[in-house]
This record gives structure tokens, C-alpha cells and sequence, in this order.
């Protein structure tokens, strides 16, 4: 067998990984209550937009990519924690800010009214500046070596900065008035969604206790993993209802804007998830080769589930 | 002599103190300049609006408070350029922020254009956004010890944070409708510049080699002087024009808001900044008492002058 057959036959039984996903937001919902403000006291309403926007719901792929990356290095799932909180702050902080009435302007989030519909725009825009500074907070105060949660900060602000996510969404705005070709379209969804999912296997990987090598090697496979993300997005926003979804649907063919099925057709943009996510089994199967402690099959496995579930999610 | 009459009689003469903020600003510029993404290339949009926004102008204080303190503490100016940079961005992106159209509405900062008014607003917020990631990734990636990058990350992720600035900025809108006690206001004050002023000295003793102890000794410091800051602030938007201060003056009293000077009349609140500015002095004295290498006088010198002309300025 090539080693990408070699994983995928190796991979989790659905079962398996419902356990783990259910047992990550279960931990990563503890871990977050008890990080964000109290919704009590002065600048209580901070604390109350935050909680709403936090612990609303939202699928939690990022605190389950990070905390499968800890334990295919050898790590514990609760070793990854800090930083999957931290990376789900980050990214709530960015639907935040995008939902807002100057960017998307979208009334619907996570099956609920977004934060600037709920809450007005100045705290919306207050909320999501203190999630993301208390996603550092939250890594720099944690537990481990000075060293992994500086490299945690630091690989966190470059996958979230300019010459990722922000970048990535300016490049998306730009995209409405000038269509962009595929490979246009692929610096967007490498900044706007791969760089903070790459992230999230890195971060887990140094938290597990595993090499800058490794978080590498993890952190490349991560990147092909954001790529079929948001193809699968683009065809979810195509195909499905707001309701399933929990957000506004269809809102990309009504802006005009390019998608991989409004480039490829959604036979094509199919095609081209599917090819990703060979390339991403492929990265994975790679890292075991790297430097470090011996990567643990169980993590591995989980990890090649979750790219299989990233590809064939219906929401 | 008491202490705070003999550090005052140390302070350094008007020209000295000019001539090392001319070369704080230089310093800060250059490294703020490399620091920044382009305005060439994808994306460019958001770089320009990023050297717009914090190129333009500006009295460059708190790089100019880390610098003094790190030289207090036995280094070198230069010591502190990375937290001097981290800390103008946090400040630029909060004023970003600030001026939105759903925050404070201002059309003017820095005697120029807000962002928001050249580059409109999703851009305004992309920028403040990108400028608060930048600032961790620059400390976190800078030269020095791993415990001492962490750590002023630490401390600028709290000042900055729902429990400093951000929280200061919702206590303050929430002062719009509920007008609050001297208390209330000075909670306010402590939050939206004191937080940050006074994390401004921390970082810059802890970059500049000084102890934990010291940091904190002059954070101290930093909090009232970031008082005396704020209720000069308050004093100015009452009594200059807006040509002078390069933003809109006499918002506060336009929309009713609850400041020294209206609680306590223009004689009582520069009377209060004087006391303040007092007690600062003296905790300023008191830092050569804790462990650590010994202090300064030309830094210590530096720092009581910026208190007297924080007190004293015009603009």
C-alpha cells in the first residue's frame, strides 16, 4: 500500500471520533467558562457578548485538531488546552468582526442572532477585541515551558495577522470587485481559513510536547486540511439551507463572489476537495518520519477521521 | 527633603528631555516602519492603512515611557524598540477602533483623516485587527530571554484586555447613559489609559533587564501617571481647539459625558492631576528600593520629567 491508502485504511471508525469530538467541546466549553469574564460586575455587558459569542455553540474543529495534534505526538488532550481555547477565541473574535453591518452584515450565527444584532455594534466590536487579546493571555499564562508557549504566541499572531487571516479577509473583500483566478482564490482561503486551521495542528503538536519539526510537518498538513475546508464551505453556502447551516446561506453567489464551484462548478470543486484532502492523508502520513517523539497511532488516526469528516460534512 | 521633592529637583532640564523624546520618536518610527507589512502587493490596502494610521503622526508617549524606563532599570534604549513598536500598535488599533463610526464617530485623529474616513470602514476594523495581532508577534519575536518575552506578552495581553483597556472602553460607553462617581470615573480612567501607560513602563524596565520586582514597582508608578494622563486629557478636550489637539475637542461635554473637569470643575481636576502626579513622583522614588540592578539616575531623571510634562502639556 502507498502510505496514503496506508492511512486511510487506518482510520477511525465513525464512532470513535463522535467520541472525541464530543469529549473535546466538552472540555474546550469548561476550559472557556472558566478563561472569559463573568458576565456580573462593571463592564458586565463585555463579559455577557463575549460569553454569547464564545459559548453559543460553533463546532469546535479547531480545540479538536489541536488536541488530536498533542496526543499524535505522545501528548494528553488536556495538555492542548490553553491553546484550544485560545484558537477558539481567535476565531470567534473573526466571525465577530466579520458579521459586522461594514463587512458581511449577517443577522445569523451559529443558529443565533450575531453578537452586533444582539449586543449593538460597539460591543460587538469591543467583544471581539478582547477575545483576541485574551487568547494570548491565555496561552501566555498557562502552564509549560516558556519556550512552547512562546512559539505558541508566536505561531499563533503570524497564522491570525496580516500575512494571515486579517490578510486573507482583505483579499476576499478585494475579491468582490476583482475576480480572482484559482490560484487568486487559493492565497484567500490559505489566509482567511487554512492559516489559523494549520495553526491549531501546530500548536497542538508543541503543546503535546512535540518538536518544532514536527508542529512543521503537522503544521503542512493542516494547511492542505484548511484548504479543503473552505472548498467544502463554498459548496455548503451553495447547497444547503441557513437553517442546517446556522448562517446565512447562499451568500456568496449573491455577492458575486468567487467561490471554487463558481470557478469550477460544484462537480469540479468536489473534485478538487477530494484531491486535497489525498494530499493532506499523504502530509500526514509524512510526519512520523520527522524528528521528535514517536507519533502514537490513536492521534493519528484521529486526525486522518477528522480530514475524512472535514470532507464530507453536510454543516 | 522628602522624596518626592528631592526627585523633583532631579528631574532633568526641558532640553534634555526634548532632545530624548526627538530620539524616541526616530528610534520607534524606523523600527515601526520595518515592522509593518508593505502597501505594495496582495492585500495592499490593509498595509497602507496600517502605516497610515500609525506612521501619521502621534506623540509616540508610551514608547517614550518604555524606553526611559528600560534605560531606569541599567539598559539600553534599544532594549526596549520591540515592546516600544508592540506598544504604539495596541494604541494605534485601539484609537482605530475608537474613531468607527458606531464608537465615537470621529472624523479626525492625529490632525489627519481617521481611517476609517480614507479607507472606509471594514478596512478601519482589518487594520486595528492586524495591528493588534502584529503587536504579540513582535514580541514574541524578538531577541532576549523566552521568560522575559513572555512575560511583557503577559502583561500587555492584561493591559490591554477586559480587565484593562477594553473593560475601561465599555465602562466608559456605559458612563454615557448612568453617569458615574469620582470612583466610577477613576475605574474608567485606570481602564481605557492607565492599564496601558502604566503596562508602557513595566515592559520597557523588563525588556531593559530589570527584575519582575522592578517591573512592578514601576508599573505602579505607571498607574498614576497614566491618572494624571487621562484627567489632562479630560482638561484639554474642555479648553483647546481641535487644530491644536489634531482631533475633535469638547466631545466629552457635547455628549454629556462624566469627566474630572465636569464632576470636579477645571481648578478641581488640575488641582487632582497635580496630587497625582505627586504620588507618582513618589512611587517613582521608591523603585530604587527593590531588588535588582541598580538604578539610574539619567532614567530615572527621564521618567520624572515625563510625568511633569505629561502634566503640563498642551496638547
Amino acid at each position: 500500500m502507498s502510505p496514503p491508502e496506508a492511512v486511510r485504511a487506518a482510520t477511525a471508525p465513525e464512532v470513535e471520533l463522535g467520541e472525541f469530538l464530543a469529549g473535546c467541546a466538552r472540555e474546550v466549553d469548561a476550559f472557556l467558562d472558566r478563561a472569559l469574564p463573568r458576565a456580573t460586575g462593571p463592564a458586565a455587558t463585555l463579559g455577557s457578548a463575549m460569553r454569547y459569542a464564545v459559548l453559543g455553540g460553533g463546532k469546535r474543529i479547531r480545540p479538536a485538531l489541536a488536541m488530536a495534534s498533542a496526543i499524535a505526538v505522545g501528548g494528553r488532550l488536556q495538555d492542548a488546552l490553553p491553546v484550544a481555547g485560545a484558537l477558539e477565541m481567535v476565531h470567534t473574535y473573526s466571525l465577530i468582526h466579520d458579521d459586522l453591518p461594514c463587512m458581511d452584515d449577517d443577522d445569523l450565527r451559529r443558529g443565533q442572532p450575531t453578537v452586533h444584532v444582539r449586543y449593538g455594534e460597539a460591543i460587538a466590536v469591543l467583544a471581539g477585541d478582547a477575545l483576541h487579546t485574551l487568547a494570548f493571555d491565555t496561552i501566555a499564562g498557562s502552564d509549560g515551558p516558556p519556550e512552547v508557549r512562546l512559539g505558541c504566541v508566536e505561531r499563533l499572531a503570524a497564522a491570525a495577522g496580516p500575512a494571515g487571516m486579517v490578510g486573507g479577509q482583505v483579499l476576499d473583500m478585494e475579491a468582490e470587485t476583482r475576480t480572482p483566478d484559482t490560484r487568486g482564490l487559493e492565497a484567500i482561503h490559505r489566509g482567511k481559513t487554512g492559516a489559523l486551521i494549520s495553526a491549531s495542528v501546530a500548536l497542538g503538536a508543541l503543546a503535546g510536547g512535540g518538536t518544532v519539526r514536527q508542529a512543521d510537518a503537522l503544521g503542512a498538513f493542516g494547511r492542505e486540511l484548511g484548504l479543503v475546508f473552505q472548498i467544502v464551505d463554498d459548496l455548503l453556502d451553495e447547497e444547503q439551507t441557513s437553517a442546517r447551516l446556522g448562517k446565512s446561506a447562499g451568500k456568496d453567489r449573491a455577492a458575486g463572489k468567487a467561490t471554487y464551484p463558481a470557478i469550477h462548478g460544484t462537480r469540479g470543486a468536489r473534485a478538487e476537495a477530494s484531491r486535497r484532502a489525498g494530499i493532506a492523508h499523504e502530509l500526514l502520513a509524512a510526519v512520523g518520519e520527522e524528528p521528535g517523539p514517536p507519533v502514537k497511532s490513536d492521534g493519528m488516526r484521529l486526525l486522518g477521521a477528522l480530514t475524512d469528516r472535514i470532507l464530507h460534512r453536510s454543516a
